[in-house]
């Protein structure tokens, strides 16, 4: 709904919301526009291929039927949908690594299987050789891979190893005498396992394994292994000599994906298929690599599967939008129980409780959505080389590790709700949400573990801690942070640059000031990040002087607390990002709105760590109770606006084809009325035995 | 594992775990036995029923084979697996109510939509004749409903409405010229909806609608209407003349059964199919009742649907059990990163956060297992006519408002945590979490919403509270309270009874004495639960003096601290039933393990309560932290015990049908150690850059 037309009053600062407009509208158009972000044009075009009827996921096709069909939509999606701006432009790409990203987070809306067929397909399998080859492994081996004529698997994780990529089992030894690497997996569990495109489709794979040359262990590394014969019409044939595997079979969820298991016995690649941007075998041997560190080198070579996490946080907002949009909708239409009147029934959205469900989750996609943009521009800076630093590339990797367990976690949530909220009507699956929820929960361990990668997130808190304490004795923490951090590089630079990077943080020390405003809210947010993370360093002090198992007892038993300060840190991360998104809202009235819709949001993080505000004396009972009524107040205020707010998500009903929220159920209510207004006039409308029976008591 | 053969020290006080035996161990067996409760024999057989292999769901089956599947093992049910122990016993059942729903219950765990099934032919279709039909029409429409000849719908909610029954729109209206009533739909909100067996298998239907006879609208009725013609195979044919309807579709789980919608174009059944045990109509049309009051009446013939709720209860908490097995299993053999050794890699319920997940839904599964026990004592009581008042009928609706939302929100809960704790294997279809979880998903909302009926159990709290105040001003909220009661007779009598059925309750304002003491965590559960129900009876006191609408929105305004207020009484139940159940454990080890489990319940349920006590000065500061604390060292010394309490929940492996759980990762842990130690003994072991490096650097 536009408002071009409406009557406004001046614009409100947004930190008193109490003195402003009084009945403001909010700017459905440019609120959408503004939630498209930086690369909107592409992210409608992905939006309007995902309607396409083609790409959509029917409900309940048997597994072979929709695994069949979402290979046929990877075709599709290769042939005409511009899928391939991450690559080189001398290959047909564009090297534009942000608007690729942004273009795939939104094919999540036609079905999460063909978004991760795709990731599987781009964003792992030919962005391996992407970003661990080198030029001449590139010309050779991404034109397939680009144009699906190679379906590939990224057979990294093992049965043994799920997150602990570094104690992975296949080798791949080095044998002079042929020039050639055999790849060899040693033992059950290190079968490659949980591979897309591994159990039907796929003819190579990027495999990881520990290189060994000269009888030494040069850590993991990855080679291009053909794996299957291709049959003439291009389709995949019988597995290679050496190799073997096995369907993964049903899953909870993206069952058009044919995840499955892959093994090797002795299978020989040329020398020349280890891709070799970070480390390479001469002739004779001798390795050499242009990182010295073997732990750094791994993380480098590990760095590229940020764009992973990057991407599942941007999908996961999508599917939390279009969850809540059909939610809204229905809630906004849906009537049950009599309330003031007795003929006219109740519309859910009026319940409070309904409301108190619904709404906070509205603010918490509206505060992802700020967030990812941050996170975007951070990783389009530095694939594109812009900024390409080790210190920035350890931002991303903390923020992407930060926000990737938010929004999965939260889509599960806001998915799950949104559903029980419809009821029955939630249940079936052509509403949508019962999928999107199946399909969404496998992102909250996939592409790194939340709780680990919360964990990692805690160890950098813990780093930059130590830093900024330098000389303080903090050195047992510190060794922790660091000897911890599992495939990622999270550490030894200050994470406040995280939240700074969008933020002009100001003291957290400031004084409190009124609760609802922004300056108290922030405050509140940072102190306790902040007292968190120097409680656990506090705690760790006196792992320095123990020994390696008592050590790891002491961090065992903080590990909750690390975890938690995370969590905390995520939550101001999303705050900041909403508060500078309110800044950049030029409409007066969309920004009041969005004012209290970020104090919805500040303040009910605040009511669910309540207990540590009062515990630590932040707040007082006092205080605190004031916090729940305003988050009523916050509620009725907004419930006017929840259907404007939920469409300048821009999930409409093309996108989100969800039956319920498309007006049928406005349409059976009015019809319903229609009779019972039709009965009662003609005088033919049954007495009630009820009302009898009320009249004959009266009487008497 | 039995521990028939260990040395035990004397029994410790329950309430005091510190002066406790150094080194208890849990009788898995007995405390097994314990679980099963009063029906247990039905349950072991119902069990071994569920691990026949014809009974178990095969993931991934297309819907239109796995509907056929489940109608198959229905039949199959009724044949062979003493199903019918509710029915008469002139008919071939036993009356036996308590012994029908612990064997339903344990359904579940071949396939909750074999459950479902189950319960809609038996437990809704058939005990609808049961309940609302005379001797005579049970003799005759009983057998085929048993005998699965005649599969049945129970045809009462509408799309237009669902938890409001009384509002329904589809009419029965008496024709006294042929003696028919005149079955029909008038218009798309009044199909019926979401019915089980109505897309296909379904050859009649026990139909509610209004009942109007010489120009009276009596209320909700029940009818017996065939829907199909039955072919010479016994199959179901074509609807019959007038009746119509449309299949559900796929589901967001339970697709096993054939939900669908049907509609009624004046249909005419005989007089004689008006089911007549609470409501008869006369040749004439006039209409007579044994209950005078339509409301009374209406709650009455609605009543048998709470043993609906009774029995998901218990099947939402073995649901929980079985779910928790595996993954508490898995967790003790699966290894993920190093911790104290380089080769030696971490079991995954070692890492603190990991016990902080699992336990406590552990301990809560317990909790409601007693409390489920005290539930079904209290419904075979009433059912079986032992007890049969409408004061023990309200307290075993009441109740079943309270469990049955607890248990099921419990087991979405637990089934996910169970399936991240198993990270990518736990979302692999065959370790049964996902489909578990998915066929789950309904029950927080069918058979009575789960918000609708905690707000009923809110409303019957507040009834007792102003019952309890008779001569104080609450009027304005008694008839709030009793005004908007939906579907059930939760009013008119005293809470309390509840939870003291099965608890001595003791003074709720006795000193709170130690934390960790039973006493202290009585008196602050029941504290809480008193003054957040004496809260909202004050906030609600003006309502008396204001117009319905004011009245009404008064309400709304403190519908979520209602809710709340139902929550910390489902609560207190829980910890009373657990407690009760503790005193009943004659093994001392065991009982010093459980007294510890019951603590993690109790402290859990206050830590996360924790922002209540504060601000209303319960705790302070220092003693919250002792909580937390507490919990910590609950969860340390639970650990080593986690292994035997899930055992004793007898979901052996033919029951679980996980592979994870089924030693499968251990052998393969066992056989990657095995090889490692080879090739450390071979000398043939590679050796690593890093530690070349690091020998290097210290030889500098």
């Amino acid at each position: 709904m536009s408002t071009a037309t409406t009557d406004r009053r001046p614009a409100p600062s947004a930190a008193s919301p109490d003195e402003a407009v009084a009945a403001p509208q909010v700017d459905v158009e440019a609120l959408g526009a503004q939630l498209l972000g930086r690369w909107r044009d592409m992210r409608l075009a992905a939006r309007a291929f995902a309607a396409d009827p083609r790409m959509a996921k029917i409900e309940g096709l048997p597994v072979p039927e929709h695994r069949a069909r979402v290979l046929e939509q990877l075709k599709t999606l290769a042939a005409e949908a511009d899928v391939l701006r991450a690559f080189p432009t001398r290959l047909g790409g564009a090297d534009d690594h942000g608007a690729s990203i942004a273009r795939f987070e939104e094919l999540v809306a036609a079905d999460p299987s063909l978004q991760i067929k795709a990731g599987v397909q781009w964003g792992l399998f030919a962005s391996a050789i992407l970003h661990l080859g080198t030029p001449e492994q590139q010309d050779r081996l991404l034109p397939g891979a680009m144009d699906v004529s190679v379906p590939g698997a990224f057979a990294m994780t093992e049965s043994g190893h799920g997150s602990d990529v570094a104690s992975i089992g296949t080798t791949a030894t080095y044998d002079p005498e042929t020039q050639e690497f055999v790849i060899h997996t040693p033992f059950r569990g290190a079968w490659k396992d949980y591979l897309g495109n591994a159990a039907l489709h796929g003819v190579a794979a990027t495999v990881f394994a520990q290189l060994i040359t000269n009888g030494v262990n040069h850590g993991v590394h990855c080679f291009y292994v053909p794996i299957r014969e291709v049959n003439p019409d291009g389709t995949a044939g019988a597995f290679l000599p050496g190799v073997g595997g096995e369907d993964d079979g049903v899953k909870g969820g993206l069952n058009g994906i044919d995840n499955g298991r892959l093994h090797f016995t002795n299978v020989r690649v040329p020398r020349e298929d280890l891709l070799a941007r970070y480390g390479q075998v001469a002739e004779d041997g001798t390795y050499t690599s242009s990182i010295d560190s073997p732990g750094r080198r791994f993380f480098t070579m590990l760095g590229s599967l940020v764009q992973g996490r990057v991407s599942l946080d941007g999908a996961a907002l999508n599917a939390q939008k279009l969850g809540l949009t059909v939610a809204v909708t229905y809630g906004n239409q849906r009537r049950q129980f009599t309330g003031a009147s007795d003929t006219d029934e109740v519309v859910l959205l009026d319940y409070a409780e309904h409301q108190r469900r619904l709404l906070p989750l509205v603010a918490q996609a509206y505060a992802g959505t700020y967030a990812h943009h941050s996170l975007l521009d951070l990783f389009d800076a530095v694939f594109s080389g812009e900024t390409d630093t080790p210190d920035s590339r350890e931002d991303l990797e903390t923020m992407a590790a930060a926000l990737k367990p938010t929004s999965t976690w939260n889509a599960l949530e806001a998915l799950q709700v949104a559903r029980e909220a419809c009821g029955g009507a939630g249940f079936m699956a052509e509403n949508r949400l019962t999928g999107l929820r199946a399909d969404l929960d496998v992102y909250v361990t996939f592409e790194g573990d939340n709780t680990v990668l919360l964990q990692l997130v805690g160890k950098r808190l813990l780093a930059d801690y130590a830093n900024d304490m330098k000389g303080i004795d903090v050195g047992g923490l510190a060794r922790f942070a660091i000897e911890k951090a599992a495939d990622t590089v999270l550490y030894r630079t200050p994470i406040a640059r995280a939240a700074q990077a969008f933020a002009d943080q100001g003291s957290a020390r400031r004084s409190a000031g009124h609760l609802r405003s922004e300056e108290a809210q922030r405050d509140l947010l940072t102190d306790r990040v902040e007292t968190m993370v120097a409680e656990v360093a506090q705690a760790l002090r006196p792992a320095q002087k123990m020994s390696r198992d008592k050590g790891a007892a002491l961090f065992n038993e903080h590990q909750h607390e690390l975890i938690e300060a995370a969590r905390a840190h995520a939550d101001l991360l999303y705050w900041e990002a909403f508060t500078k998104g309110l800044g950049e809202i030029e409409d007066a009235g969309t920004r009041q709105v969005m004012t209290w819709v970020r104090d919805l949001f500040g303040l009910h993080l605040i009511e669910q760590n309540m207990a540590w505000y009062l515990i630590n004396g932040r707040l007082s009972g006092q205080r605190a109770r004031t916090v729940t009524s305003y988050i009523e107040r916050l509620l009725r205020r907004l419930r006017p606006h929840a259907q404007d707010l939920v469409d300048a998500f821009g999930f409409d009903a093309g996108l989100h084809r969800a039956p319920i929220a498309t007006g049928g159920e406005r349409e059976r209510q009015d019809e319903a009325r229609d009779y019972y207004r039709r009965l009662r006039a003609s005088g033919d409308e049954p007495v009630s035995e009820k009302s009898m029976k009320k009249k004959a008591g009266s009487k008497r």
